[in-house]
């Protein structure tokens, strides 16, 4: 199976499909089409069966696909079919929102710490996780070999909370600190910068104004 | 200036742009080659060229950016050269963020209105501003003529609020509600699911232990 390589686009694309696969096996269906697939995403089946095939020939032409065996094949292209687990670095409003609905919601990943350096937040409990010092954090990463982790801290303090994630052998980053990051090249950061996902949204409303007055 | 119809990756790019010019703006700095905004950005330089000239001729051959004037030249093409609010439904922790952050950090879009319909948390006050009830939302976006609303509430509850969101007239949406919606052709939906983002990152894990036991 060509897992290596396989481009990111596609790769993000996997877990919505598993999303939808995990419902329908709640509810006891067995076969999907990709006709179906495309209607709940709003991909086109072309690129659903694409995606798909990249990995393997997962269904039956003209019946579908068997939604436990894609979804098997699913979580362990992406990598979730062992104990994952992942830590948040910043309790602030977003960390807990993050470490609270991953606790709760997230069946394939675990938040095995959450991490701040000030005393507002040290101690306060998560959904049952407390928030600890800074200072635990590479002992949990340890202990979890937790090779995955969340920051939404300050920009100010991003850098070195990084290093020290890298030292201990963390090697995906979700950063939402806005500011670049600097990690050597086998760690893969994605930032999500919700202030410019925000302001470039008002691009359309101005072309939407366009419009009207035209 | 050709601001129709600009594809999406770049309009995404110029707040990034615009954030620099405003450090850089802070510290009286007047001028800036597309070098040095391609080591703050990680983009090259020819990209960010070849993004700015898409607008129109707003540099200078081997000087660089007058940062005053390109900031103004970005605002106007973002549409962020007014008065620009939103408002945010779902006043949990997500939306709690968001409406923090952008309260104190965003300069550029006001935050009008945060609803929800749990009486745990409407008259709660975020930064000065009052959770209301959903039902105070449609007068909301008529007194501040709201075009964009951030979305941070269940996924079962998501398509009723964004028809209300339409009805009024919003027409750009910033949804972290993990489920498509339906909305009429002239409205935008950026979607930010961050479960997928989450899960997406463990592939990368996977990809460097495999490479590690090669």
């Amino acid at each position: 199976m060509p897992r290596r390589n396989a481009p990111f686009s596609i790769i993000r694309r996997l877990p919505i499909y598993l999303r939808i696969l995990d419902n329908l096996i709640k509810k006891d269906v067995d076969i999907i089409s990709s006709r179906t697939l495309s209607s709940r995403t709003g991909f086109t089946a072309e690129q659903i069966r694409k995606d798909l095939a990249y990995f393997g020939a997962f269904g039956t032409r003209g019946t579908g696909y068997n939604t436990v065996f894609l979804r098997e094949k699913l979580l362990n292209i992406i990598g979730l079919d062992k104990e994952n687990h992942t830590i948040v670095v910043g309790a602030g409003d977003l960390g807990t929102a993050f470490g609270r609905y991953n606790l709760i919601k997230n069946p394939y990943i675990g938040v095995v710490g959450l991490f701040d350096i000030s005393d507002e937040v040290i101690g306060k409990s998560v959904e049952g996780l407390m928030v600890q010092h800074l200072d635990c954090m590479p002992e949990v990463i340890d202990k979890y070999n937790v090779k995955v982790a969340i920051l939404t801290i300050p920009s100010s303090q991003a850098q070195t909370v990084v290093n020290k994630l890298v030292k201990s052998g963390v090697t995906a980053i979700l950063n939402f600190a806005p500011t670049k990051l600097n990690v050597p090249d086998y760690v893969h950061v994605h930032n999500i910068d919700l202030t410019i996902e925000l302001q470039s949204l008002f691009y359309f409303t101005v072309l939407e104004e366009e419009k009207d007055s035209v």
